[in-house]
């Protein structure tokens, strides 16, 4: 089903890049910083296929996802060759391919360390992956968690962008409703 | 111009990616083991444009040589996490988007290490970049080495691809005149 923005809110699609895993997030935000789910989900390719069947799946299914919801922008998470995990490369390649396939849809592109997320999400840089779940399904307002982790990560890339495009937070003498709601998710979650 | 190989020929696109210079290099190769150059050249992207605009540059040139040039398989050099150079990720994403364009277009993909293009093209494994430019020269039968230095590697990533590919070569009992040739260049490289 194809969806559209609503008017004056940015819908980011942040991709959490993977070959054998590719997490994909839509989200709506709102000037007032409150966030609302489109899409959320994974795509996969298969480990015993060649390595450039993998990534013209990987292309494939993002450009699916722009043309279903159009997005004004793809968040990708930065990928560090100090990650030196056997997989950097395949990461790194297909981070390549989201970021590709915003330039050739005429789209901006963004990258966002993890620590960037993280500190966006949770307001502390080195909060654990499970934290940064949780806030993510607050302010989305979901009934669990969102599953596998990739999807939920590439939510928090795409909230992250949102947010901080949107340059920094309201102070506390000045918050909307929204933002106070989220203020308040945000100590309970540190708690 | 188009051009199409000759019957019998194996036509390889090699790549050698890079972020601001993506080396590129067309060569068919005999079942003798002689080769002819088609086509030679860099792909640049401007570095002080946008990642994705840089890797869309590199996908379109790509696939204009694809279509220039009708190569039966794409081989990319293989991108390795401890080549723990400040521009491993870039390399790593360009060549992602060369394997891209292979699966979508079709074709075979191969990836070799530049110590499998050394062993190939010289012989020698630790050979210098002098070295295998001097034969890539030699072999295709150039008048001065290709450059820049990346279309040199581009060339011996094809010629590398063609002759693995092809299988051990002939003992020195069997020799054709053209293997004869290569094991003459190749003793006298050697020197």
């Amino acid at each position: 089903m194809r969806t559209t923005p609503g008017k004056g809110t940015l819908r980011v699609l942040g991709v959490d890049p993977g070959l054998t895993r590719c997490g994909v997030g839509v989200v709506d935000v709102s000037r007032d910083r409150s966030a609302t789910l489109v899409h959320v989900g994974v795509i996969r390719s298969d480990a015993n296929a060649p390595i450039e069947q993998r990534l013209a799946t990987i292309a494939a299914g993002l450009r699916g996802i722009v043309d279903a919801h159009s997005p004004q922008v793809i968040a990708v998470e930065r990928v560090f060759a100090q990650h030196n995990r056997e997989s950097v490369i395949g990461t790194a390649q297909a981070s390549g391919i989201a970021l590709l396939v915003a330039g050739e849809r005429g789209l901006r592109a963004a990258t966002h360390t993890p620590t960037e997320v993280k500190a966006a999400i949770t307001g502390y840089g080195a909060a654990d992956k499970r934290q940064v779940q949780a806030m993510v399904a607050r302010v989305l307002r979901l009934d669990a968690l969102p599953q596998p982790a990739d999807a939920a990560d590439a939510l928090a890339l795409a909230l992250c962008h949102a947010w901080r495009s949107a340059g920094p937070s309201a102070t506390a003498q000045s918050l909307t409703p929204a933002q106070q709601a989220w203020a308040d998710a945000e100590r309970s979650a540190k708690r």
